[in-house]
């Protein structure tokens, strides 16, 4: 029997997308390591009736557990600790040593800032924030506001809520808090491991995998595979209770063997492997990029110690940057232009010159939506991985909007220097 | 009466957060303009019963319209089309046209990148995107997957059921033609314009306004008012019908009043507002980043047209870096460290000077996890942005991950450029 548990992000600034949700998909990762399972994720904006109908939805699947996240802030839109003490039968009444406790926070953070700060108006959000369920189990705040756990009522039945402030680290930060709480443990006492395994494939059309999945039917029994294709990456995942290793055994194999020449992974993203072969190989890196403006960069130095491998880059957008940064001949971008192979070739080679790098990355495009010629449409764009032994180079040409086309050429670079390290499928 | 939709994202890669939802956001603000108001986006994996689960609660809630994302490809996983037509009472047939419209796609699709394709193998799969539900409108496909306008079968009532493709730009590019289809329009028929708003405050305590809210609670009825803080920026956003226009204006009044030294914006979004001034002024950018890797000079360029102020950056992670690309003394280095208010001020200079560019952007700092001390702890940040009247310095002490701490640093120079530029609360 699989434990599972439903998640509620509040918040009408995440249901309309100005803040994008990085909460459920955290909070369902944290639940799989547990061995809980998550059916549902609910967005629901910043009103009653609806959080309300989320909370009676999840609760009728059946979950032990629902946490939700945001609607914890001191303004009259911020609703989640009441509606769940209502909600569990449990009536609200003010923490006094937690409204102690939150007044300290906005008194040190408003002096951190140099911000007005004026007691008398804030007590009653403070006030606001401190109101606790009766026999909820009090999270202390990461920023201002506290978490809870509630079960319900005693005699009444249904899942216990973990409530966790909105913004990300803060509700991070009371995670393990959260988890180790009585009331929590009891409503996931149950629960039983859940394996997930990944295998990665680039070069794969989805439709046929999927006529070797129905083909394997059979042996497969016990396997929950979900197949997920981005940006030329075919990504399978698939979860299993224990007694389904064989089975996912034999799927491992299969792939292995059908697929030999488009797996690159059993495991680690694209990524991982990236930054796993610089800091094997004690190789560096350095980029030099038009259309994509740093993105390269970014993407490479979100991993903790990449300082180690990556020695920096430069976006030159004007020509002269190119020129003046990276060594790109004058000669060269009057005779090809700037989105080229050659300028692509240019840009590697003046970034592993100019800052000592092993390898150089070299991206030059038209990202759009404006910039496309007939020759060269928006989506044009150049590649080049150069190394101490040659370069690579890729022309391409990518759909999409200029955010596509930027996000893309980073991805499609990304590969160009797995297969450059690591061999294995063609970029 | 306030015409509603609902939207379900599927997908088990979005419920694990292995991807990140960007259709129920961008669903959810196409609705917004078109005066359909939005409660829940509920994200389900890739399963018969809770897909169900799903529609049946949005059902519940009374929505003229149901949204689906994803599930429409080929492999056994994608179950969309199948669920919706069965649970709007309408069988589904191949439809042989469309079926050769999908293999030409595929086809082309293979042929582009020289992948492998079994016409026999992905046969099955194409046949399986091109089932229709009975009386359903097809979308013509953008990828492989057709979208479908599902409306309930004769005689029942219910929500009409919109299914589209899960790639985004798949998704974006089929949407008019989702708007423009008959069933759709008749769904929507009732609906009438919904209004939004936005001020932003800098430097403002959400407990604070919170007390304002309070104290002109009767004068702003007919307002769904929802505030949002996110690094330090606090976001109100209002909805309202056309007739509590009067309240939104004495709203509006107050805040320009009770605010006049934190109201920044009345609309533009900070980087509206950064890149607008750089083009209405005719001024250009650089940058020089270390901790944040390029992820400024990504930002600043993401928007179209940015190449006409942003000549570039660069990213230096490696001291010799700094040196070499930006000027940067190695006695300055040597005397006060790489994170220093002094290297801070050199990499800005070094930026300006290097791309010849009106204004130069330093970043320098510890984005952790590793690398800190007991004098410059994770999240020690210095920022610097020099123009032609001097400079501007910034010393940070940033809570929060490695990610955090890269994105805060991003967000607080783009203050900094925006107190630079256009004056307001100061950065």
């Amino acid at each position: 029997m699989v434990t599972r548990a439903g998640i509620v992000v509040t918040g009408t600034e995440v249901l309309t997308g100005r803040v994008s949700d990085r909460n459920g998909p955290w909070l369902a990762e944290q639940l799989r390591r547990l061995g809980v399972d998550v059916g549902h994720v609910v967005v629901v904006g910043d009103r009653l009736d609806d959080l309300r109908a989320a909370l009676d939805f999840l609760a009728g699947t059946g979950v032990a557990l629902v946490i939700t996240s945001g609607g914890l802030g001191p303004t009259a839109d911020d609703l989640t600790a009441e509606v769940v003490g209502d909600w569990q039968g449990r009536p609200l009444s003010v923490d006094p040593a937690l409204e102690q406790r939150i007044t300290a926070v906005v008194e040190r953070l408003a002096a951190r800032r140099g911000w007005r700060v004026d007691p008398d108006a804030t007590a009653a959000g403070v006030r606001k924030q401190a109101r606790v369920p009766d026999g909820a189990t009090v999270l202390e705040p990461v920023g201002t506001a506290p978490g809870l756990v509630v079960p319900p009522a005693e005699g009444r039945s249904g899942p216990t809520v973990l409530v966790l402030p909105g913004p990300p680290s803060e509700l991070q930060g009371m995670w393990d808090d959260a988890v180790a709480a009585e009331a929590t443990a009891r409503a996931l006492s149950g629960r039983s491991e859940l394996r997930q395994q990944t295998v990665r494939l680039w070069g794969t059309l989805e439709a046929q995998l999927a006529a070797t999945l129905r083909e394997h039917e059979d042996e497969l029994a016990g396997l929950e595979i979900t197949t997920c294709l981005r940006e030329g990456e075919l990504e399978i995942v698939t979860r299993f209770a224990p007694d389904a290793q064989p089975a996912y055994d034999r799927l491992g194999a299969v792939l292995a063997e059908e697929y030999a020449d488009t797996l690159f992974s059993t495991g680690p993203t694209l990524d991982d492997l990236v930054a796993g072969a610089f800091a094997d190989r004690g190789l560096t890196v350095a980029t030099a990029e038009s259309c994509t403006g740093g993105l390269l960069a970014a993407r490479l130095t979100e991993r903790p110690g990449s300082s180690a491998w990556v020695l920096g880059g430069v976006t030159a957008y004007a020509n002269s940057a190119k020129q003046q940064l990276l060594d790109v001949p004058a000669s060269v971008l009057a005779e090809h232009g700037a989105v080229s192979p050659e300028v692509a070739t240019a840009l590697a080679e003046g970034a592993r010159a100019r800052f000592g790098a092993d390898i150089g990355v070299g991206i030059t495009g038209i990202a759009g939506p404006g910039g496309g010629t007939a020759d060269k449409p928006v989506g044009t764009v150049h590649l080049c991985v150069a190394g101490p032994d040659g370069s690579e180079l890729r022309a391409l040409r990518l759909p999409g909007s200029r955010s596509a086309v930027r996000e893309r050429s980073v991805t499609r670079a990304m590969h160009l220097l797995r297969a450059t390290l690591l061999g294995g499928p063609p970029a």
